[in-house]
């Protein structure tokens, strides 16, 4: 290997693709789930593996939301129960196999599913399967979506309205896009609630620089956890009608909601519920996924988005250019299918499958609560409610001397931070300057995914590491 | 329906996205693959299915290569023999559930198993389980190299050669990517060969308007059916290194080859081969997938890609990008696994995939050879051997008045002939048009995946239709 690096330095300038040569937006991505704090993560699970002495035993990762990652178990319906409904799944697949390419908007009977589940879940909000498109995990449809909306140049560059603290994937995909970033802050000191004026403002500065066209919004947060009202939903789509947004609701984490008054409403029901005037003239895309909720299936990228009130042309468009990837992976479009379709009262599977869906709902309701509650006795670190979805994202002080020497080494504050407790202790978490936060403030974001033994300790740990970086910066 | 698409007519100039703001880029993008004809060949299986008379009792589709569709059953192994593999593939994954996120990379193991098969393939020649990237299919590989070698404006915008017939994946991203498609036009005189000098001339007429940077090989070619010679393999090699091109090399074929005298072989073999000189130097990625070969497996979404010689800061850029959109489908990356690592002697799995997988290579060698016997007996097509992949694509004759009714229609020549042949006969071939071709010539792409018997009337079919067809326009 040593011999190649050497090769490849003395080659250089002879390469065809270098660093300075590479897409400049490729440059430009950033996505600190994935940053430099889990290479070295994985580093040092490698150095524990090969016997190197650390001052921890094991790396616990609560960096990313992963459920089956961190022990949770797979629901059994989805594995085992799942036979007659994977008959009727290979019925609807090319020569009856799921190694045959489907149809590039994903199998019909699934989006047919797919649209009854909808139903359902809105009191009977009608449905209509053409308006859904099955894609590669949520990430692909977001940034599939995203790729529809971008266009002009200079000043009328298609701007997107992101919250901050925002998911990464969103920074990520405008970078390399090319489009505008508009941020708008949530209220930490309101739990993370998101403010009409303060969406105001941010579109009324970006309007001098950008052509703003779409708002983005995700509920429950990631990674921020809060539940939006259902008054605040309605707010947001009187404004996205009024200032003429495109609304990007990802809703993959609507079944994690832990709070007590909290409730996951979806935009589409409440898009309808405001009337024609409204259900008529809004354009929505919503996205779910099999990664998160109750299933967290995340490694079979099954995902789909709703698409509401898209012009027919566009709609073309974006069967033409998800028809280029040719589809979604089959065995992501089984789960969904199994998702939005589950066993329903008097089939042998249900009494189990409502038992572990239960059991695992309530786990992650209390894991919640208990991160809440440990976090807030630690002086220095300040924590909102966990209403929802899979993260917390406490605000932590960190002392001057902390910031200065962190900024003589070219890291962020909460990098320093968070690279010294991996280093000390073992656990994974991610800085919160890879999601954005308000100039001055800091903050990591932590899963509650851990077994609940496993989440004292890291909790433990976490108050004992900040009480002692507090004091050796003081 | 009908009252949504009033509502959406009524309300097109309050819409955010329409057809005329869409992203440009989106717009320019073609697949023809599952283009027009295939959206109405869909059509006529839902008219038939409803009881509509039709001159044919049931459309056949030879639009797509995808084997499962068309009836080849899945090779056992792959589906009910691999569960000590799967255990192992398992143990490699995050809380041993398939469910969870892999490696972006992909996960650690399969990359290994990857590695020692391209080692055996290519007869010792080394291989770095760093060097491979495992995808969302060979498609997602592809696009992402593209992606990282696009830059510049104007004259200096990045320029990829593509091969002129070509698969329309190419075309796609790289309007997508506001790259410059640079045209090679294959030799079909010579059998689609591929000769240097007409390398040379569009590189040196693509010199003039933009920064040609890489050159796209596909072997065995689709839509062409043409396998390289080791020769051509090192001219083009050789080619590439003098004019310092980037090399990509889709080998998702590379089992697919039946003709006396032909032989896959891989960039990477004749590239190390060739010495130090070249394989020091010259920047190759090479793509393969669990969609074709014998497997056929195309809904897992299986593949990767190897990259020779890829600058190291690159490869960091190229890990952070993959990064964004987690990793691909775990499913799809355990195929990938079994494809790598088949069944070994004295293993009971065994015997019955080497006559499986055997006897899926010969029915397919027969098929080729069937298909371009019986379309050379038609007046007015003329089929050059399938030497290998899955595709025949013969030139056809088109009458000057097919010719002007197609124009005055506003249709290529080549979709009205293939779309009347639908209408006609029920059968789904794609016309050459979407794959390009010199001007002024005529042909169709058409798979030889359909069993052998439904094979027969298909071409019977094929010639009876182009018979009549060139009777009534003459
Ligand atoms: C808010 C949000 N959206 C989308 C995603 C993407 O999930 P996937 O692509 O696995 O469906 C995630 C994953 O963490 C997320 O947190
Ligand atoms: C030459 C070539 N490359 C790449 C692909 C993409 O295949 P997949 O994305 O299914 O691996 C195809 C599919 O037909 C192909 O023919």
């Amino acid at each position: 290997h040593a011999s190649r690096v050497k090769q490849t330095a003395r080659c250089k300038t002879l390469l065809v693709l270098t660093i300075d040569t590479i897409n400049p937006t490729v440059k430009k991505v950033e996505y600190a789930v994935r940053g430099p704090i889990v290479q070295r993560a994985v580093e040092l699970e490698r150095e524990l593996s090969q016997g190197m002495k650390k001052p921890f035993a094991e790396v616990i990762k609560a960096n990313i939301g992963d459920a089956h990652a961190m022990g949770q178990q797979p629901i059994t319906f989805f594995r085992q129960d799942a036979k007659s409904r994977a008959c009727r799944i290979l019925q609807s697949c090319g020569g009856h196999s799921m190694g045959a390419y489907s149809a590039s908007q994903g199998i019909d009977s699934v989006r047919e599913d797919v649209a009854r589940y909808i139903e359902r879940r809105d009191g009977g909000v009608p449905c209509d399967p053409d308006d859904i498109y099955l894609t590669t995990g949520a990430s692909d449809g977001i940034v599939t979506m995203l790729k529809l909306l971008v266009c002009g140049e200079g000043a009328s560059r298609t701007g997107v309205m992101i919250s901050i603290p925002q998911y990464p994937l969103y920074s990520a995909a405008l970078a390399e896009l090319g489009a505008v970033q508009i941020n708008y802050y949530l209220n930490e000191e309101k739990c993370w609630s998101l403010d009409i004026p303060e969406l105001q403002r941010a579109l009324d500065e970006a309007r001098q620089y950008c052509n703003p066209r779409a708002l983005c919004i995700i509920n429950p947060g990631n990674p921020t956890g809060q539940v939006q009202s259902r008054k605040c939903i309605e707010d947001v789509i009187q404004f996205a009608a009024k200032e003429r947004l495109f609304l990007m609701a990802d809703e993959v984490y609507q079944d994690n909601v832990y709070a007590d008054g909290c409730q996951f409403h979806s935009f589409k029901k409440v898009l309808f519920e405001m009337g024609p005037e409204y259900s008529d003239t809004v354009e929505l895309a919503s996205f779910h996924s099999t990664s998160k909720c109750y299933m967290g299936e995340c490694g079979f990228r099954g995902g789909y988005m709703e698409l509401i009130n898209m012009d027919d042309e566009v709609k073309a468009q974006l069967t033409k250019l998800v028809s280029v990837r040719l589809c979604p992976p089959v065995p992501g479009q089984a789960l969904m299918d199994l998702v939005v379709n589950p066993p329903q009262p008097g089939e042998p599977s249900y009494d189990n499958f409502i038992k572990e869906r239960t059991a695992t709902l309530s786990a992650l309701a209390e894991k919640a609560k208990l991160t809440e509650q440990v976090l807030n006795t630690v002086q220095g670190i300040s924590c909102n409610p966990v209403q929802g979805a899979m993260y917390s994202f406490p605000r932590i002080t960190i002392p001057e001397k902390a910031v200065k020497e962190a900024t003589e080494k070219g890291q962020q504050p909460d990098m320093f931070y968070c690279m010294k407790m991996l280093e000390e202790t073992g656990i994974c978490l991610v800085p919160g300057s890879g999601f954005g936060q308000k100039d001055g403030t800091y903050h990591f974001r932590m899963t509650i995914l851990p077994p609940s033994d496993k989440l004292k300790i890291l909790l433990d740990k976490v108050k004992e590491f900040h009480q002692k970086f507090t004091q050796q910066y003081s």
